[in-house]
């Protein structure tokens, strides 16, 4: 979405993850760690973390800038994508390790530790709801990362958690807004795999 | 510890939190999460989370930049800051939560979830260690905002999780470094508290 939105081009090599091939010897030479995205700079340098990836290409490609434009937007905009993040994307993503039948052979599960998170995601939800009634975007009147971190965090709480922001509400209206934007041709994709695979598990635990 | 590497003055309004002034309407005013510590900027935009606010701060103060000077610096610094907070300060900051006697009346606790932490910590703790083989700071040759969140990480998981670098080891060596500089003052004051407050739990425990 982040690429698609800067209107950037960026080469990409990709990785048959299902086959291991990001834990290749010659992907962790340039990645330890052997996570992925990871972005290889001119001198060798490698860099991952989606949030920390996007940062640097935010900077180095120029306008539009989708972390600010000013140290006051750049702090205000920050903000958001972090409450977006720890409040909506990562507990609905940790919902899912937790509680998904597909997941368990990854994960150690523990499904009651994950749903004593519903009440924070619900509550992110209703605070990204009431921040439309004021303002266009997520942090303010300008399309943002936070507005990527965000939208995506509301997908994965409905697709994952099951749980979405009314119909018809100002955040219900962002969203579509969103989804409208040429950023978001690469998530339709994602949706399609992930409700797959979210298909195939609920499969799964019907014929046990 | 930001503020007293980064040497510069900003006028700050203690908040007595036992007595619930960071939830006092005065306060939600300018900060409606109630979170703390927020920033105040001069036209009242009010900004929270630490890492924004640290983030804004060496921005708008200048040199030396804990965030950076270079594209490039500025995204291997954010990697390995995010690296200490997703494997060494937030996960053990968890475990307190779910585990300590003392804060099982602010949260629902799931002590087998924060055990199963465990392992991600150590790999983080010997992660950190190798790095210092090569490297004198965390994300360099440089003191940076990766190596305040690593040095907070690594004394939590000590303090809290019990879990510690290897003696003398490259890592061990760093901490001392860190715990030298001016930015350690205010870590002082926050170990010694941290430590009683373990301490009442361990006492509270014990006498059950």
């Amino acid at each position: 979405m982040f690429i698609d939105e800067k209107g950037i081009e960026v080469p990409v090599v990709d990785l048959d993850m299902l086959a291991g091939e990001h834990k290749s010897p010659n992907y962790l030479k340039k990645n330890p760690l052997g996570q992925v995205p990871a972005l290889e700079l001119d001198d060798g340098t490698t860099i991952s973390e989606s949030l920390v990836i996007c940062r640097y290409l935010d900077e180095a490609y120029g306008e539009p800038f989708l972390f600010g434009n000013s140290e006051k937007e750049r702090g205000v905009i920050a903000l958001w994508e972090r409450r977006a993040e720890l409040g909506l994307f990562i507990p609905s993503i940790e919902y899912g390790h937790h509680t998904l039948p597909q997941m368990s052979e990854y994960f150690d599960q523990f499904p009651d530790w994950a749903e004593s998170l519903l009440s924070g995601i619900e509550t992110s939800l209703a605070r990204v709801n009431e921040r439309f009634s004021q303002n266009k975007f997520l942090a303010g009147n300008s399309f943002s990362i936070a507005d990527i971190t965000g939208f995506l965090g509301v997908q994965y709480a409905e697709m994952i958690v099951g749980l979405k922001l009314p119909a018809a509400s100002p955040g219900a209206e962002w969203v579509d807004r969103v989804f409208r934007r040429k950023g978001a041709r690469s998530f339709h994709t994602a949706k399609v795999l992930t409700e797959d695979f979210l298909d195939d598990g609920r499969q799964t635990e019907s014929n046990d």
